[in-house]
């Protein structure tokens, strides 16, 4: 998509430690209509798959997730990253390595929240390891749920866990896939 | 909001511990049209306060605050709940004590989010004692952005925290108040 490649080399930066930082309009402060603009780009991908269900992980994937839900007219479902007293046991858990927090978490959904053979788009605003991506994958899974694929901003290519999940039969689908970046220099896929 | 105390009355659960259960529509399974339609009671209520930001927090908050900003026209931002390595040092910081989880945490914003001046909206799910709305406001005096007031969901009327922020002077606007709840029985406040 070929704003969401302007807007990251216009307004990321590029930091130590392969992390490139869009928090002015990705994930800590909110552009709510650029937001709907990937959402409906989304829509047109998988607008043919039947989606009724639009699953996501806390907590910046919630506002594109939510957008792409509403577009859909389906509901979202974000992943909750720790058990609270509010979680029932009733849950679906899988546990994975967070590459930005550097410690294993577990994520979970309740049962409640997702049915069997319903047809489930996972949307995130980051793909890099893919380790939450497969999480939810495990868990759409262990719900007998139908996996339409993966919606997701920005993919950091070079770190492999879209085209590993690809070479494993899933669709992903990256509005912008980053080949490689470093301080000033962010050379996208074509 | 006639339409909001109905759905709670028909989906919420009380659980012991004073805990309202509305994951089904609210904060784990999210119904993006009818979040949508909380959002333009908000922009009603505080249509002529000149909002030109919506702050939040991680995770539950965000749905609403997305579409509360949407609705407005202006960026959202939500306050992280813990120092990642994607956050620079140039942070905004509140200490709140968690009702959900038990434990106190930090309440962090970029300072490139939040500008001196700017007409703040507090959004919010849930308002039971306070805590993370006073957090959110004490950000907004430290960046010296005028608060224009708070927007919630569901207040749990009778754990005090809106009546207290009301009495300091603060605008809370909340979409359905309990003034008690026991398993099977809700009152909402007239």
């Amino acid at each position: 998509m070929k704003k969401l490649k302007e807007r990251i080399l216009r307004d990321g930066k590029v930091l130590p430690g392969n992390v490139l930082k869009v928090g002015s309009f990705l994930n800590h402060m909110v552009d709510p209509a650029f937001t709907f603009e990937m959402a409906r780009e989304i829509k047109s991908r998988f607008g043919d798959a039947q989606v009724n269900k639009v699953l996501t992980v806390e907590a910046s994937g919630i506002p594109l997730a939510f957008a792409v839900a509403y577009e859909f007219g389906v509901p979202m479902v974000f992943a909750k990253k720790a058990a609270t007293k509010n979680l029932s046991e009733n849950v679906y858990t899988a546990r994975v390595a967070s590459y930005t927090h550097g410690r294993d978490f577990d994520l979970v959904v309740e049962k409640d929240c997702l049915n069997a053979h319903e047809r489930v788009l996972v949307v995130d605003d980051f793909l890099a390891y893919g380790n939450a991506l497969d999480g939810l994958f495990r868990i759409c899974s262990d719900a007998d749920a139908e996996i339409v694929g993966a919606a997701i901003a920005i993919e950091k290519g070079f770190q492999g866990g879209g085209d590993e999940l690809r070479a494993r039969g899933f669709r992903i689908e990256s509005l912008a896939i980053i080949d490689s970046m470093s301080e000033g220099n962010i050379k996208f896929r074509e």
